[in-house]
């Protein structure tokens, strides 16, 4: 059985979205659900099938009804002909590889939006950075989204805030607008470098808090990880460039607090079995889903290191990674690291 | 039966504890578990008798011990004869018809420290302003306690920091000594100000969690709602004298997000019943104790109104207590109220 035809309704603005994992299909929701009609880029035809005929994505998003605005195919040229902005929703390490295979197919001159955080193994590169070499275009045309943003509860469309970030305000209006319905609300800022790190690094964050909740303790600990936490992640972004407003904004704070306190979090999740006593071995072996945070520890210690920034929770989180750190010293050394006067 | 006498050990420094609840008992055994001989004032005698022959204060703190360098007694004059530092956890409110009776009492010289959060009802003052009046003693005598600190995980002896404040450093350091143990770390700062009014403005933010919580909202609208709580706190506080660094420490954000995801805060639970459609006045009704952000509302936005200061969350949770904004409408609300570019 062929794939069904996307058929856009010509009323509407047509987007693509390349990616149906959760985040990928959730966001086709917001945007259908926003107004637009939306293109979503499958890999695997049987799942284009069932988005189209099905309306639902019952790998990624079991229970969640999708909207008639959101079309599917697993053939790009079809996704994205006539698309009017372009979002892109794959794993962050095959991004690169995935960009050489629509180089040809993204309109000219529209806004490319990455949906994604992390960092490019190896070159250390951030995702915006990597989608401006490959398509060769101008940053000012590259948007990216952050933010509290549990792709299930949007799903479910629980009121949500995100961050729309570009170089070019302009830009980050115009994704902003589209990007945007009652239950979904986004604003803008210019600060790309502060909004991609933020995403990045609250993920580590959030494997140390999962790490002090599988040895037990409570949210009087968790609280001083968070708060100390967001310090390491600001000193971090800033001696990239990144601006201090957003790390205490929602692409910062609010991320780390929504990521912090999802029990879904894979970060969280990897973070707990390490603090119960499971190896880094036994946990990769456990998980099916990578855990983005794990896999980012070694490239962000490295990148700190260049720019002479302590980051002693991510350290302490990579202790226990090698297994050199008993995950019960963790929030003792994580609440008592300053030394100098709190608050001074 | 009479209660027992209080005997001091002479090696170690004599502190007292003014006030036998949960709080203050807790606080009493992190003084004895880190070396101190500490004396606390119960106001009912039946209460120091269990403290002292059961060690045990199973109304406040069900399913503790009390460690031996804890004595209880219901006479102040024993309590506080010969203290080193004087410690106060009564009900806010009461401060200071409490104060003039132990006037005469408090040895000369010695630091007073608060372990209170709250703003006096018609005066508005805070706690430690309170104490400077009552006592006539100088501010440099006078510290407040605060941080991401629930008595309950203290007292299981959960690893957590805190912070000593004083505009003397001097004092705040000498406290922070006496206030430390292998599980309670204090820092110090001197930013009384700060300090005082992040612990009382985080209930107020509880309260908005909790409605939201109550309304079914996930950790999403959850986390915007901490982001941009802190950003009112900050300002509130700033306004009134305060540094933004103390808000985005432990006293400020650390405090706020303990008790927001504290399912034990009255705040919370006061918050959750408001969101699940009670009046205030039932909820008044159904709690047995006093959720102090409910109380605070009317004080602090009349403060912040003095001082041009706008409180879009507080404010929001005004009108949920007035009756004349649905707790449904409170989170789109919340999260749509800067139009101002986020970060920026």
């Amino acid at each position: 059985m062929a794939d069904a035809r996307i058929t856009a309704d010509p009323t509407r603005m047509r987007v693509a979205v390349l990616g149906a994992g959760s985040w990928g299909t959730t966001f086709a929701k917001v945007l259908a659900d926003g107004g637009s009609s939306v293109a979503v880029w499958a890999r695997r035809p049987e799942l284009a099938r069932e988005i189209m005929q099905s309306r639902r994505n019952s790998d990624y998003l079991p229970g969640i009804n999708l909207p008639r605005g959101i079309q599917s195919s697993s053939r790009l040229p079809e996704v994205l002909e006539g698309a009017e902005q372009v979002y892109l929703s794959v794993p962050s390490q095959s991004l690169r590889e995935n960009l050489r295979i629509v180089r040809e197919l993204v309109p000219e001159g529209v806004p490319v939006v990455s949906l994604m955080k992390g960092v490019e193994k190896g070159t250390r590169y951030r995702m915006s950075e990597v989608i401006v070499q490959e398509l060769d275009i101008s940053p000012d045309r590259v948007a990216v989204v952050s933010g509290p943003n549990l792709a299930l509860e949007i799903a479910k469309e629980q009121p949500t805030a995100a961050v729309v970030s570009s170089v070019s305000l302009a830009t980050a209006t115009e994704v902003a607008l589209v990007a945007t319905n009652p239950y979904f609300r986004s604003f803008v800022n210019t600060d790309v470098i502060g909004t991609e790190f933020g995403g990045v690094l609250k993920n580590l964050i959030a494997v140390a808090i999962g790490i002090v909740d599988g040895v037990g303790y409570g949210e009087n600990t968790k609280a001083s990880i968070i708060t100390r936490g967001l310090v390491e992640m600001t000193d971090f972004a800033v001696a990239f460039g990144g601006r201090p407003e957003t790390l205490a904004g929602l692409a910062g704070l609010g991320d780390l607090i929504a990521t912090c306190e999802s029990p879904l979090s894979r970060n969280n999740t990897a973070g707990r079995l390490l603090g119960q006593g499971y190896a880094y071995g036994e946990v990769i072996a456990q998980m099916n889903q990578t855990a983005e945070g794990l896999s980012s520890v070694a490239p962000i210690l490295e990148l700190a290191a260049s720019m002479g920034v302590e980051m002693p929770i991510v350290s302490q989180v990579a202790e226990v990674l090698a297994g050199t750190l008993n995950p019960r010293d963790i929030a003792p050394h994580l609440t008592t690291e300053t030394n100098e006067p709190q608050g001074e």
